[in-house]
């Protein structure tokens, strides 16, 4: 497996009760693996994406939770519980658009809850309650990775490219990405598919990690700026167009990393089939449609002078800079989860998602 | 006059027999002029962009042939004019997909050829004419750049927001730009109109430029990454897009810089109207469509590391660097020139334009 190539996205250890984050702000210039040992310092790692992508910070945020449970010492159940409460809250602030952020957080309160709740429950066995249950996350996010991958791989018959944008490969999961992952299961297949990635402005996920994590893997990859993609397509380079999410609305509505859903609206130009690639986790029942995924801002400097030896603009000037944008569902032809392939209408097919 | 508030983008003095041009690989942080004394020096600054835009390249490389011959120190009008087509030549090899640059050429090389058909003509005159043309490139350059903006500002009755892509400023012109123009002939009025600038990777040139002379200028811009103009339009912000050319073909089909034609797609799909601004001069009648434009291919540093404090993407790492993409001409609302505005379908209305 692909993932020994390089130190694992995100792991805990109950020796050292340390979070081991793969700062992937610093790759692809130097692979440097961060040992987490407050809450905040998890905060910190989620805001400043040294740790990304919707999974990873799910799993992140789980073991997070966990530690600021654990660093309370609280004497007993009643205040364990209110730490856990006030940790998730805390947590689920650093960044609102993944929907897995939440997710993983209110599973990790709802096993503090329930091991609480038991008979004999004291207070290192709740702690070690939710630490099983973040293992759970991080296990059950490691086994959809390989079943996006192989749900998909019957989408991508006679593709011998696809253009990804943003990183949904192995660094945004536990396992071999989302995107990314029909990608790495052909290739264990001797199947090779020529990758074309987005550098992916301005925080450059193409560049910096989805060009170094598959290059590791031996998968032919190709760099280009976001405003290229165009060109790709009218040259008949890719079949397909493969991207993660941070949150899929109930109707289809896809919210994920800025220029998503420009590289859609080519896509759909140029009749290439745009695909969807995530955990059902990311699929937000409660949100109808696109319009109640909120879109985080980020600061100006990220476009301005962050990454440049000197400002690349003028001092002060207006920015926009959105860290996602919402894909609509007319221009998605599936979305691919570990629970199989959901076509359009997406309100219908994705209904079964409901548990 | 807007223009006055920086140094002029390129000009020639007979005095000192110096180039003068703007070093634009060093806006926004400094404001350098340098003064070029020989042909190679005007070859390397088209070359690396310190001079750039399509009118701007023409009337660089229109003085550019100037020094050529007059360096050359040529003792006959038969060694003068070889002095030109040698010039010619090496000077259009410094850029192949602007049309200017050659159509300039062109143009000095004629009045060369037709000063020393002159009688009683000798070297000194000869120089002399070919002098006097390139001043009326940039002349005309400048006129047609007021003439493109009073052209447009009729397209953009009740638009309150352009959306802009590279720098088809005044920074690209003697004048006050083409796809920027109408916005300053408004401001000239005390009609205000936002211009949201797409960064423009990978140089850079709508953070740098754009945004630099539109500040200014005191014209409201927002800044943005390439990527980011789908969720502009979607938010209702623009209500046109301007853009530059740097060759038409006679079907309509536009060549301009790398990401524009990305853009054109979100217009059309947002019912957003895409207009071409540029000079008659960037028209090419004897291309039939954009499949005849040759496309500059740059290096792959200008993606990986250029700018950057560190390399941004695996070192070694296959990359995709197109400097231009075509456009469709089914994309266009209209082609606004200084000659007027021409509409679809362009075989016919461009082929007005025929000498």
């Amino acid at each position: 497996m692909k993932k020994n190539l390089f130190p694992a996205t995100v792991s805990y250890s109950r020796e050292t009760n340390r979070l081991s984050i793969l700062d992937q702000t610093r790759l692809p210039n130097e692979a440097v693996t961060l040992e987490l040992a407050s809450v905040e310092q998890v905060w910190e790692a989620i805001d400043t994406l040294r740790v990304r992508g919707a999974p990873a910070i799910g799993v992140a945020a789980a073991y997070g939770l966990c530690l600021a449970v654990r660093n309370q010492r609280s004497p007993d159940l009643s205040s364990l519980r209110q730490a856990a409460r006030d940790g998730k809250t805390y947590l689920a602030s650093a960044r609102p658009t993944a929907v897995n952020l939440s997710w993983a957080l209110e599973r990790i309160e709802r096993a503090c809850a329930s091991a609480c709740a038991e008979p004999r429950a004291d207070v290192g066995g709740a702690i070690g309650a939710m630490l099983d249950e973040a293992d759970a996350i991080r296990g059950e996010d490691e086994a959809a990775c390989r079943s996006i991958g192989e749900n998909a791989l019957p989408l991508l018959e006679g593709v011998t490219g696809v253009l990804t944008h943003c990183n949904a490969g192995a660094l945004a999961t536990s396992g071999y990405g989302t995107a990314l992952a029909p990608v790495y299961c052909a290739l264990e297949r001797g199947r090779r598919i020529r990758v074309f990635a987005d550098e992916t402005r301005p925080l450059l996920q193409g560049a910096r990690l989805t060009a170094w994590e598959l290059r590791q893997a031996g998968v032919e990859v190709t760099l280009l700026c976001d405003g290229m993609c165009s060109s790709v397509m009218k040259n008949g380079w890719v079949q397909a167009v493969l991207v993660g999410c941070d949150r899929v609305a109930a109707n289809g509505d896809t919210a994920n990393k800025i220029g998503t859903s420009t590289v859609a609206i080519a896509a759909k130009y140029y009749g290439v089939p745009f695909y969807v690639c995530g955990p059902s986790s990311s699929v937000d029942l409660r949100c109808p449609t696109g319009g109640g995924i909120p879109i985080e801002m980020r600061r100006p400097e990220e476009i301005t002078s962050l990454w440049y030896k000197k400002p690349m603009a003028p001092d002060g000037i207006r920015v926009f800079n959105p860290a996602f944008d919402v894909t609509d569902h007319s221009l998605i032809a599936a979305i691919v989860t570990e629970k199989g392939v959901f076509r359009p209408p997406f309100e219908q097919s994705l209904a079964a998602l409901q548990p």
